[in-house]
C-alpha cells in the first residue's frame, strides 16, 4: 500500500518532491503559505530537465488545521524555521505516522524529533539543484537524488521507524521518478555532504563569490579543499569512517557543476536568515559532544554568525 | 656622538618618527614621493598629542641619488613596497651603516637583510596611532613606543648590529622624545605584536568591520580571541615562550582602544596592496619551518589574498 503524505514547506525541494508525488498518483497535501491562493486557482508547474510538468489541481492548505493526518510528513522548510513546526506537525500526525526530515545539516532531524518523540522520525540528504521562480511554480536545474535513513538522537542510542515504513516510503519516491536510496547510517550520509556544504555554503557568504569563482582562483581553492578535508577527519574522529580520496571527489565535482550559488549566499544576499546554526553549529556541537577540536569549522562559524547579525 | 638618520618613506610613520629626531637637533635626510615639492615650500607638520610642532625647512629629496650616505636607515615604507628597497638603500649605506626596519609582520626584516647583508639590520615593533592626512602633514593620534633589536635572519642564525650602535640609536630615539626599548629577541616582541595584528587587521578586512564593532559582538569577539591564542600557542611551539594571560592583556587592550580602523582595513579600502604576506604569509612560512599546524592563521590569509585578488 503506498502511504499518504503532506508537505510542509511547498517551495523549490518540497515543491518539487512532492510534485513528482502527486504526479505519480500518489495522495498528497500542501501547506502552503503566500502562493496558497495562486496554487488553489492555477495549481502547481515543475520546470525539470526530466521532463515539465503542471498539476491543474492539487490538495492545497493555507493551515493545518484544514489538513488530514497522514502516514507521512515531510517537512521541506528552511530549518531556520524550525521553531514553526511544534505547531505544524501535531495536527497531520497519527501514531503510527513518519516525518521525513529533508532539510541540510547534521541532527536537523532534532526539532521534529523533539515534537514527534522517538522511533518516528527518518532524515534525508537531497542532492538538488532547484529554485522557486514564481508563485507555485518551481525549476528544476539538476540532480535530485535523495539518500534517507533513520533518525537515532542525538547520541545515536534511539530506535528509528520500521524498516517496513522506511522500504514503503523509498518504493513511494522511486515510483514518482525520484532516484533515492536508503541507509541505514544517516549520520555518515550527513557528514559526507556536509563535506560541500560546509566550505561551499559558507565561502561563498564570507568571501561573497559563486562557487566557480571560488574554485578558480588558487587561495580560496586550496582553502575548501582544506575545509571539506577538516569536516572528514571530523567526521572520521566522530565514528563515520570517511575515506580521504572523498575530498577529491567532493572537489572534482564542484568543478564539474554549472556556475551555481549556494542556497546559503541566495538567502543571504535577500536578507533571508541563514541556516548557520544547522550546518555550521550542529556540526559543531556534535564535535564538541565527541571531543574532536574543528578549528575551521569554528572560524567559519563565527564568521558567519558575525556576517549575518551585521549585514 | 649622535647618528646621521635617512627616512625612507616620509608617510605617517616615517614622517612622524623622522619629524621627532629632527626636531631633536638630529641630522635626518627625508625621501619624498608625491609630497616632495609640498615639503620643500613648507617643511613637515606633526599634530601630536605630545606637542603639535612645524618643522619649516627639513632636507627633503626627490631621489635617493641626491641623498647623502648616513649612519642609519629608517626603513618606513609599507612591505608591500618592498621590492624598492634594493634600489633605494645601497646609495646611502656605508660599510658601517646600520638599517632599521619599522613595518609590521615576522621576518619582515629579510627583504632589507637581502639587500644591505647580515649584520647590519635592525627591526623595530612600533606601537603608533597615526594618519597622514594631508602633504607633508601627520596627524599622531596615540601610542608611539618602538620595540627594537638585532635582526638574525630566518633562521636565528647570523650576527646582528653590533650592542654599540643599537645603543647608539637608542639613545638617539629617546632623546628625541620617542619612548624605546631595546630586546635582544625580536622575534617573540614580533610575535607579541602579531597576537593584536593576525586577529585584528584581518578581520576587519574580512568582516568589513572596525575594531570595536568586532569586540562588540560575542562571535567576532571570540573569534579574535582564538586567534590570537593560535598564534601565541604557535610563537611558543616556535621557540618564543609567551605567557597565556597576554591574550587577555590583548583583548583587555584593544577594549579600551579608540573606535579604530586597522591599517588593513583602511589599505583595503582604499584599493592600495594590503600586507597580508609580512603579517600572515611570513607567520605562517615561519611556523611551516619548525612543523606547527596554524588551522585559523592559514584559513584567514587564503581568505584575504582571495580578498584582495578579487575586490
Amino acid at each position: 500500500m503506498p502511504l499518504s503524505y503532506a508537505i510542509i514547506g511547498t517551495g523549490a525541494l518540497g515543491g518539487f518532491y512532492g510534485g513528482l508525488l502527486a504526479r505519480s498518483g500518489l495522495e498528497v497535501h500542501f501547506l502552503l503559505h503566500s502562493d496558497f491562493e495562486h496554487v488553489v486557482k492555477h495549481g502547481l508547474r515543475v520546470d525539470s530537465k526530466l521532463g515539465d510538468f503542471h498539476l491543474p489541481s492539487v490538495h492545497a492548505y493555507r493551515s493545518v488545521g484544514d489538513m488530514p493526518q497522514v502516514d507521512c510528513v515531510i517537512v521541506g522548510l528552511k530549518s531556520t524555521q524550525n521553531h514553526l513546526l511544534a505547531s505544524l506537525i501535531p495536527p497531520l500526525f497519527r501514531d503510527d505516522s513518519t516525518a521525513l526530515v529533508l532539510q541540510n545539516g547534521l541532527h536537523v532531524e532534532q526539532a521534529t524529533r523533539d515534537v514527534v518523540g522517538p522511533g518516528r522520525v527518518a532524515g534525508g540528504c537531497c542532492f538538488l539543484c532547484s529554485n522557486k521562480v514564481g508563485p507555485g511554480h518551481i525549476r528544476h536545474i539538476d540532480y535530485g537524488k535523495i539518500v534517507f535513513g533513520p533518525y537515532r538522537g542525538l547520541n545515536d542510542d534511539e530506535p528509528g521507524p520500521s524498516d517496513e515504513r522506511l522500504q514503503t516510503i523509498q518504493r513511494d519516491l522511486s515510483g514518482a521518478g525520484i532516484e533515492c536510496h536508503l541507509t541505514n547510517d544517516l549520520t555518515t550520509a550527513r557528514w559526507r555532504k556536509l563535506m560541500w556544504n560546509i566550505p561551499f555554503n559558507g565561502l561563498s557568504v564570507i568571501l561573497d563569490a559563486s562557487t566557480d569563482v571560488i574554485m578558480g582562483d588558487a587561495d580560496s581553492r586550496n582553502l575548501a579543499r582544506r575545509v571539506s578535508e577538516e569536516v572528514r577527519q571530523t567526521a572520521c574522529q566522530c565514528g563515520s569512517a570517511i575515506e580521504p580520496e572523498f575530498v577529491d571527489w567532493v572537489i572534482d565535482h564542484t568543478d564539474e557543476m554549472v556556475p551555481y550559488d549556494s542556497s546559503m549566499r541566495l538567502d543571504f544576499n535577500h536578507g533571508r536568515p541563514i541556516e548557520v546554526e544547522a550546518i555550521y553549529g550542529n556540526a559543531m556541537r556534535h564535535a564538541d559532544r565527541h571531543h574532536v577540536e574543528t578549528p575551521i569549522l569554528k572560524t567559519m562559524y563565527q564568521q558567519l554568525k558575525f556576517l549575518a547579525a551585521h549585514r
